[in-house]
């Protein structure tokens, strides 16, 4: 079966590069595309310019990996964060999500993935060596694992426990437990398990 | 509540243009940026350029308001084309549609949208005139409403019809039927009703 035949070629080009986004197929690139005609034609221009200066100018902290404007990252180059603490996170999406919850005031690092053999991808695939690198050179006090809770995670994080514990640096990972709201009779077994054996001292909330 | 604080402004701006599209959030537009940056950086421009051409170099066929490259679309402007018979329909899109049937011969005229008083469009929204002036004009012997079946479809439908009916056209609508592998305990009443007043001669298939 033949794609459909479109009116014009600029719009078919451009329901081709959209439909290349995950989850977009041709039907959904078709419909934004019209979406963009039926705006002001600046604003819908704005996107394309928005996407053009990312793809120029965005750059990787030479630090941490995340995303940055600059050459050394902004909670890299914070200097009311403490520098000795590294949170280990998979993507930058990660990034975000900790950082929304203001509780946390080290610095990160990006791995780029996780060890996924199904997938190749071993340790040689990820920015473990800058991270090695810091360990060595003494800066890091403590390394908080703070990777996906899957199979895949877990061999990441023994992975990298078993490379950083001859330093002496603390190695911490994300409690598990319940989940805030959860009812505990749908919680699965092996979290409340955890959530009992890695128990907390009760105290009254201030 | 505040937004994500991005660790980008590039990365921002880009996520913040992407999230104005329809059915586009926050969470999926930071997914589509990330994805973008993940390919290579001449791809993922490719995108942004063929917007900006796509909003700097469109046209609207000046015949029948379907998109083009040029001044008259492709489909006015083929000869093999009957120029006198004239689907009517909403949005471009529905060319599309009609056209991947491969079962009309005729040439379109797009509305830009139905009458719908809830949404404060009327007749004069619409680009009724230009059809009217090539039916006062003797160009048309048949008109084709091809439009939703729905309130706003047969508002409009009836309006059209009220409006070219004064004139030597033949006006003609879509057949309203059973859908093709549809089972008829689940088609609706309507629908059904419909195909039996409206029922064809059988033919054997050649």
């Amino acid at each position: 079966m033949n794609g459909p035949i479109y009116p014009s070629k600029l719009l078919e080009k451009a329901v081709h590069e959209f439909s290349k986004l995950p989850g977009v197929g041709n039907k959904t690139a078709l419909r934004l595309v019209l979406y963009l005609l039926r705006q002001n034609r600046d604003e819908a221009s704005a996107l394309g310019q928005s996407i053009i200066e990312l793809c120029a100018n965005i750059r990787y902290c030479k630090s941490c990996h995340n995303i940055s404007d600059t050459d050394t990252c902004e909670i890299c180059s914070d200097p009311s964060r403490q520098q000795n603490q590294i949170c280990v996170v998979e993507s930058i999406r990660d990034i975000l999500a900790i950082e929304n919850t203001q509780q946390y005031h080290g610095i990160y690092h990006v791995l780029g993935g996780i060890i996924s053999p199904m997938d190749g991808i071993g340790p040689s695939d990820l920015h473990i060596k800058p991270l090695e690198n810091k360990v060595v050179e003494g800066m890091v006090e403590e390394i908080i694992l703070a990777l996906s809770t899957t199979m895949e995670g877990d061999t990441t994080n023994f992975y990298l426990y078993r490379k950083f514990s001859a330093y002496p640096v603390k190695i911490s990972i994300l409690a598990r437990g319940v989940s805030i709201g959860d009812e505990l009779e749908y919680a699965d077994e092996l979290t409340l398990g955890k959530s009992i054996i890695n128990r907390t001292p009760y105290h009254i909330p201030k």
